[in-house]
């Protein structure tokens, strides 16, 4: 902490703290759709952009884009190597990375270290893992130089016109590069940055991976309730964006990203007049091409903190499932899905039929709307969970309020209601951070999920009776339910594990803090 | 491996490698409930066991209940240290370990290391993580000393009666313990040992851990139907006995050892004649505790190995949830289960009620019976596909033929039906290896999970219906639908991707092998 202090009291000497570093010059190492929509943010800011990627077509394909864009061709340049590149830069060099995850950053840092003085900055905006993070951040502060691990999201078209930014780093280092990063970084309805101080450490790349946890939750949930209304109501694709449009203007799902682009995609044409939609194929691959980590990691993170995300990890394995077409394929072959039998026979699985029992179409809409919402809902409560379990046990020092600020806008999980209307209030209150904070403590989100607990299972119920695909739907239900039952079916789980595993159980009332202890109590249920 | 080489020849000098060393004394280094059980089948082997635990209170137990099995003394011997405990043992020295998973084992084996020689013996029966056992395997492989990486299952009782054995390690190591571990192994009705060849480095204990996680799936899905009987139906312990009885004695659960023991369970009375089921908490705490690793690495290395396991995942939420009491009872209180607006409001959470619309018990309880079989049955099918892709990418060589033998009884998962008249003749028809087993592919497997399917619908239908927590159920109804489609509503999540993130689609029958590549096509849904 020396250094740190050290550095602290150089750059209070060199700028004021209160404005952050003047950055006019910086190297945008990485120049890919999110990489070169940002250098272009940049440089409308009036910042000098050195670039350097190693494929050169790509930083040509940048400059051509910055050139129909109007960017002054001065304000960008491409460099060949570590050392060109650093002698476009002012004091301190900040660098902008946005590279893959994992060696790719390691690699670019060595090469970067020779010319590295104290007091350069590096801004980490790839989906970095935290711990890589973390590890360069502790490789960088003993030398003096300051390393930000800053998520962005938004994807490539927020990355050109201002995407979601959550940085982590010690306080000072935040405060040299914020007003450069709120320049660029979305702006929520009342003009204010979805960028801040979301924690010390890599609490910003931590944070960023579990929002693309729960990006996956409400993906899959609004991707089960499109089939519903496709195959089991019969609604034209127009139908649907409408219904994703009323969705979306008004109640509780308003201003919900996600939902706002499944209404455009259901809407789109391509030249020849027809939907691309209906070309799409139904895999999604990123996980096995490794090209994203965050959806993993966001799922081992909950099962290692011991936090249920059901809504998280059912989507996730809707994902694998479906990224692995041949193999689903090759099943479908051995099943003879949808063959054979007749519907109900005992010796078939069917795919997703008209749903039953449907007497007025509003009606279930509105109760598809209640089930997506609270999907979602549920989907930030489990992630929400989890930043704040690893923050305890990490010491990120997590800003709540910045955080939900940081996904206002620009982001892929933007909730305007969610982030703002429901939780903003209840993490702003918490002036002093107590021990835990649960959303589902707080009677705001009890009282919405109570509101939609009906209709959720009413939509569980229906698509279980027509074999549609709801696996998020699913798990959210049974996490409603078993998150808030105190006479779970694992009475008999805990007694066969103190059958044949002597693992100890408490008699009822008897643990009056029902923290999770071993039991006090064994009985031989067949002795030995 | 020119040292296991050198090994190997030592050893055909010294011992006939068919037979194995002939190992009349060991040491015990653990001396808990498993350790403790486990000493003792081989002292009634006639083997001296040397003890060795750091609490002699625990060596004391050991001593007092060996006298009143009838093991003469001068069997087992209490141990001070490592100096005299290796003094007790023979050439080469054998230790047998009962370890807690993690640090402990690196503590043992940096002590024991200045004691050890050429050609010793390590099998470590703990549950390992895999990695720890491979990176010891390392350390001892460059001084000659050999390490069995050995899952023990079938809990205090098993390790008694003889529990199952999963041993990893080089073949010659394997062929040197085997003949002493099958004489204390449990024994299939044939007679044959449960322990084998399983496979090389870590294999073992991969395969142990995966077990765990199969078992956990396993044991919340007949917990669910058990609440289902009991709240569901309305049934008695009795009667939920005989229920399980049935299932137990006939049909695809036949011999699976988790619903014989939930049958005695029921009827197990205390010293004041009431049943004892009754009394027990419903607060599984394993993974808090940090006693059980197993469990969490199943899941997190289905994650990592972008295998679902559903099943098994909801399971351990649940197990999760479960053992965080005090956090279920305080969002309770917020939520105010139970309480207030009548059932159909639109504004509450209910516990579960008797279920509606059951005309005929007995054929729903034939319903229910198969609908748990699907799910440990999709369990086991999940638990096989994840050991079958780590064996790809980690060359664990598993002989899957083995390894169902070691599952064939004295352990936890033991299910004579799925194990041995499903899957058994599958992995033994296999003789070349072919790149890739999954049971998914296997007619005999698709042709019961079809036979399941409507009744698995009908149980996770009526149980949303009347608020009964099922996640494992609901999962495994799920997972059956989306690994046998060919048209998922992740379609529209493609599309979304493809839409904010530029992330590439393929076209429907563009992808004629629909392995997981990145896709050919991007559409600009929305120019920036």
């Amino acid at each position: 902490m020396d250094k740190l202090a050290d550095l602290g009291s150089q750059a209070k000497t060199a700028v004021d703290l209160a404005k952050g570093l003047d950055i006019r010059r910086i190297a945008m190492i990485g120049c890919g759709s999110m990489g070169g929509g940002m250098a272009q943010l940049f440089a409308e800011q009036g910042i000098f952009v050195a670039l350097q990627d190693p494929n050169e077509a790509v930083m040509d394909d940048l400059l051509a884009s910055a050139k129909q864009s109007g960017i002054p061709d001065t304000l960008m340049k491409k460099c060949s190597d570590y050392g060109s590149l650093c002698k476009e830069l002012g004091t301190p060099k900040v660098f902008v990375w946005s590279l893959p995850h994992g060696s790719a950053g390691d690699g670019v840092l060595e090469g970067l270290m020779p010319w590295l003085e104290k007091g350069d900055v590096v801004v980490d905006c790839g989906n970095e893992h935290w711990e890589n993070t973390e590890r360069r951040q502790g490789k960088c502060v003993t030398k003096g130089i300051r390393y930000v691990g800053c998520g962005v999201s938004g994807g490539y078209q927020a990355a050109r016109r201002g995407p979601s930014m959550c940085p982590g780093a010690d306080d000072e280092t935040l405060s040299l590069v914020l007003p450069t990063l709120r320049k660029v970084a979305a702006k929520d309805p009342d003009g204010k940055a979805c960028v801040g101080r979301v924690g010390t450490g890599g609490a910003g790349h931590y944070c960023k991976m579990i929002h693309n946890g729960i990006e996956h939750g409400m993906m899959s949930a609004i991707s089960e309730a499109y089939t519903i209304m496709r195959v089991g109501l019969g609604m034209s694709l127009d139908e649907i964006a409408d219904e994703y449009d009323r969705w979306n203007s008004d109640g509780e799902l308003k201003g919900t990203f996600l939902i706002w682009i499944s209404r455009d995609i259901c809407r789109t044409t391509n030249d020849k007049g027809s939907r691309v939609l209906d070309e799409v194929e139904d895999k999604v691959v990123q996980d096995f091409t490794g090209e994203e980590g965050t959806g993993i990691w966001s799922n081992t993170e909950a099962i290692t903190k011991h936090v249920p995300a059901p809504t998280l990890t059912s989507a996730h394995y809707l994902r694998l499932a479906s990224g692995n077409r041949y193999q689903r394929a090759l099943i479908q072959k051995t099943f003879g899905v949808g063959s054979g039998a007749p519907k109900d026979s005992h010796t078939a699985v069917y795919p997703p039929q008209k749903l039953p029992d449907i007497p007025n179409r509003s009606a279930f809409l509105e109760d598809l709307r209640k089930a997506v919402y609270a999907a979602c809902l549920a989907a930030y409560c489990q992630g929400m969970i989890i930043i704040d379990r690893a923050d305890r046990e990490y010491h990120f020092n997590i800003d709540y309020t910045e955080l939900l600020q940081v996904w206002r806008a620009g982001c892929i999980i933007q909730a305007d209601y969610i982030s703002n209307t429901l939780l903003h209030p209840i993490y702003h209150s918490k002036t002093t951070k107590p021990s835990e904070i649960n959303p589902l403590y707080e009677p705001a989100v009890a009282k919405d999920l109570k509101k939609c607990f009906a209709s959720l299972r009413k939509v569980v119920a229906r698509s279980v009776e027509a074999d549609h695909v709801v696996p998020a739907l699913g798990a959210t239900l049974e996490y409603l339910k078993y998150q808030t039952s105190t006479a779970l079916p694992t009475d008999m789980y805990e007694a066969q594990l103190d059958f044949f595993g002597k693992h100890m159980y408490d008699r009822k009332g008897e643990d009056a803090e029902g923290r999770p202890e071993t039991g006090k109590c064994h009985f031989e249920w067949k002795p030995a």
